[in-house]
């Protein structure tokens, strides 16, 4: 699948919306060496740093950032093309070696990217909470960031410029593992940032590069050192990470996102959407897998369908219903869990938006779901009983990104069900501070009844 | 330590406050039984009705379960005695006996305190975000609740209470588990709540009791079914669910709580506050465990201070320069990550504002820590560069409380460095969901250049 796919050529959503990949996982999670722990101490210092430094300094580290890379653009792109000769030795598969590949455009359109995300407002500061508690004691929540991430990627190169560029926007430090297959690419760009870091006010040391298999599984138990662990990989991978670390997780599971086709419909338009749900990234986690069509549409929605999704190469496969209504293949029970990532799509006919509603809350993940409908009633009552990152009415699935809700850069999506969830923008990346100034204020006296607290919110 | 002194007698915060409890953790987690998956499936089913109920409608359900209560308040408090001779039988421990005692003036208090819990603003339907994606594509970020949150807690019975009117009114079901001390009295509330919820348009099955041990730890498997865990316990539980559930946990780690009294400072003032901060309830979390004492302040403020702590019966324990000033008895080095949970106290004297910070960041939980100073600078210093949930000036670090901080009630306190952290309230129990609404429109258009996004944002 292009870039161009998702809308910003060369700079794709940092998602977990790649193929799933093989990785071998019946490992043991190793304690940390102590050379680790200093280099993520050391990353922890830094982030210190960084984070109590405003936003003009933060700003400016991403610039220099973007302009270290466009300096090292030959050494980056020569680090490239040495990963691709081995990845040719090594006969690595089309798709891998696709995303491994950085040339001068697709790192022009990553340093651009670098340059967007240094223009982002500041995610820091921002005043969530002011209230005085009593006479003298007021108390403040400002957003502050995270601390230290840890990162695991798999080949492609440009999600460490992207990742490292939002850590340092949001003044965190980053600890950053991508693919064996893209480690000279990854060094060369990380020489180029941390460079970049020492020409601002950033210690390069905010930025870390782990290189071996350990070092990465050691990773997983830098608790208190390493406060978010972001997995940009399978299911099963971030599976193993969830079961192997106390840190918390920015996990991702499948993602099984369903439209349904409500009997009350504009036929062409809820086509349009199926066609665009499933066909303009089918490796996407925001992609449909399964259909659902009303009884009661569903001979004149297939009618029009079968043809189309034929000539758009995707495979249908339906229940019963569906089949008698031309679905060629038929559909096993399996088919309802399955993320097919790929152009499969499973179609089921159901008797009611409650058995709908049903459907997805037994097979979906919670990820995205949209109904297309013109009555008014069954779209709210959709929107209101499907409990997923994203409902949709009436357009495509695919929208489900941190880009396309306008938050500027992204994350990860999240299909956990506590925030940050659905796509994650920087806020994924800041927490959040109780600041408490009291004049000699002690809770002695409130217990007592001797005051009372006032509870008063003031001005943001 | 009496209720009262939490400022709202025989409703105590749902912190982990109390002290660490032994708990045998040596055992392997089993797979829920059918007859759980079956029984958790309906709190599911239950939760996501109540979950689109309204506001009136869930605060009348949290009414009826207080009435219900009252309307059995005697046989709660023959429930109670019932376990109370139990424990006399087994000769439980006083402290736990105190917790376990529910008699009819502290079933009252709760009561009003699950009435208070009705009288909260409506936690959910607030609309978070709202933006124009493009012409008829609108996006919104709505409050919703979290679905099934898992409780597990220890003797104390009017937790059930409690938890049960926060999740109720939130729009979620619970799965809860108590200790086995309090199992009659926890019988005798979930029927009075689940009887009350029956009076109301809450399906009763919106509350579940688990009653034995291999239930509540196989509820660490329910993933999917559950979507947070809530534990209430010592550090070696929270740590034990952690370690054996992917399912989130609203964690708490050590409360290892700093005072740092500044060279510039008013020293009644300062002692007032390390005096409150120590002793006004010793076993809570806020409670602070190391005095941080500025060289040049040392000597002024251990003359008065030796004196105030020893009439309040703290034990101190200093380094070897408090210890020349006076301070009794002698610090080791695993003094300084301590949680005493009592009245014990470690001092320490450091060279400046920085040794102070570098201590905090060293020895710390990350969960409140307080600065004494009539400096501004160096306040403001302190304030910004301590990682910590709660970071406070000249105020008594028991004021970390949902309570105190104007939340009217308290899920529980994170020391996790992510959202939500510190004191949390009922946000901790709602998440959001991104609500898209089009006119069918695809993401191809968008991608083909086609069409573009406006990223326009909208009135709340």
């Amino acid at each position: 699948m292009a870039p161009g796919g998702w809308g910003r050529p060369g700079w794709r959503s940092i998602g977990w919306d790649d193929a799933p990949q093989p990785c071998a996982l019946a490992v043991s999670v190793p304690d940390p060496s102590p050379e680790l722990l200093q280099r993520a101490a050391g990353v922890r210092r830094a982030a210190m740093a960084l984070g109590q430094l405003g936003d003009a300094e933060r700003r400016g580290a991403v610039l220099a950032m973007a302009d270290a890379l466009e300096a090292d653009a030959a050494l980056i792109v020569a680090a490239n093309q040495a990963d691709l000769e081995v990845a040719a030795a090594e006969n690595l598969a089309p798709a891998l070696v696709a995303r491994l590949k950085l040339d001068a455009a697709k790192l022009a359109a990553a340093i651009e990217g670098v340059r967007q995300v240094a223009a982002l407002p500041d995610p820091l500061g921002v005043r969530q909470l002011h209230r005085e508690l009593d006479d003298g004691l007021v108390l403040e929540r400002l957003s502050v960031p995270l601390g230290v991430v840890g990162v695991i990627f798999e080949a492609r190169p440009d999600a460490v410029m992207q990742i490292a560029s939002l850590a340092i926007r949001s003044g965190n430090g980053a600890i950053l593992k991508g693919g064996r297959e893209a480690s000279r690419s990854c060094a060369a760009i990380l020489a180029a940032l941390q460079r970049g870091l020492a020409a601002s006010t950033v210690a390069p040391a905010a930025l870390e590069l782990l290189t071996s298999r350990e070092e990465s599984l050691a990773l997983l138990r830098l608790d208190g050192l390493v406060d978010l662990i972001i997995p940009r990989g399978s299911n099963a991978l971030v599976q193993f990470i969830q079961d192997n670390t106390r840190i918390p997780v920015l996990g991702h599971a499948d993602g099984i996102c369903h439209l349904y086709v409500d009997q009350e419909v504009d036929i062409a338009q809820a086509l349009r959407v199926a066609l665009d749900s499933k066909t303009q990234y089918p490796a996407a986690c925001n992609a449909i897998e399964t259909l659902l069509l009303h009884r009661a549409v569903a001979p004149r929605f297939l009618e029009a369908a079968l043809p189309a999704f034929a000539s758009a190469g995707v495979e249908l496969r339906g229940d019963a219903a569906a089949c008698a209504l031309g679905v060629p293949q038929a559909a096993a029970e399996a088919d309802w869990g399955t993320e097919y990532s790929d152009l499969i799509l499973a179609v089921r006919l159901v008797d009611s938006l409650e058995q709908a509603l049903a459907h997805i809350a037994r097979h979906g993940s919670r990820h995205t779901d949209a109904i297309c409908t013109t009555n008014t009633a069954a779209a709210e009552t959709f929107l209101r009983g499907v409990d997923s990152a994203g409902v949709y009415l009436n357009c495509s699935t695919r929208f489900a990104d941190g880009f396309r809700y306008g938050f500027g850069a992204e994350v990860g999506i999240s299909t956990q069900t506590l925030p940050p969830r659905g796509p994650v923008g920087l806020e994924g990346l800041v927490t959040y501070r109780y600041l408490l100034r009291g004049t000699g204020h002690i809770a002695a006296d409130y217990a007592s009844g001797e005051r009372a607290f006032t509870h008063r919110d003031l001005p943001l």
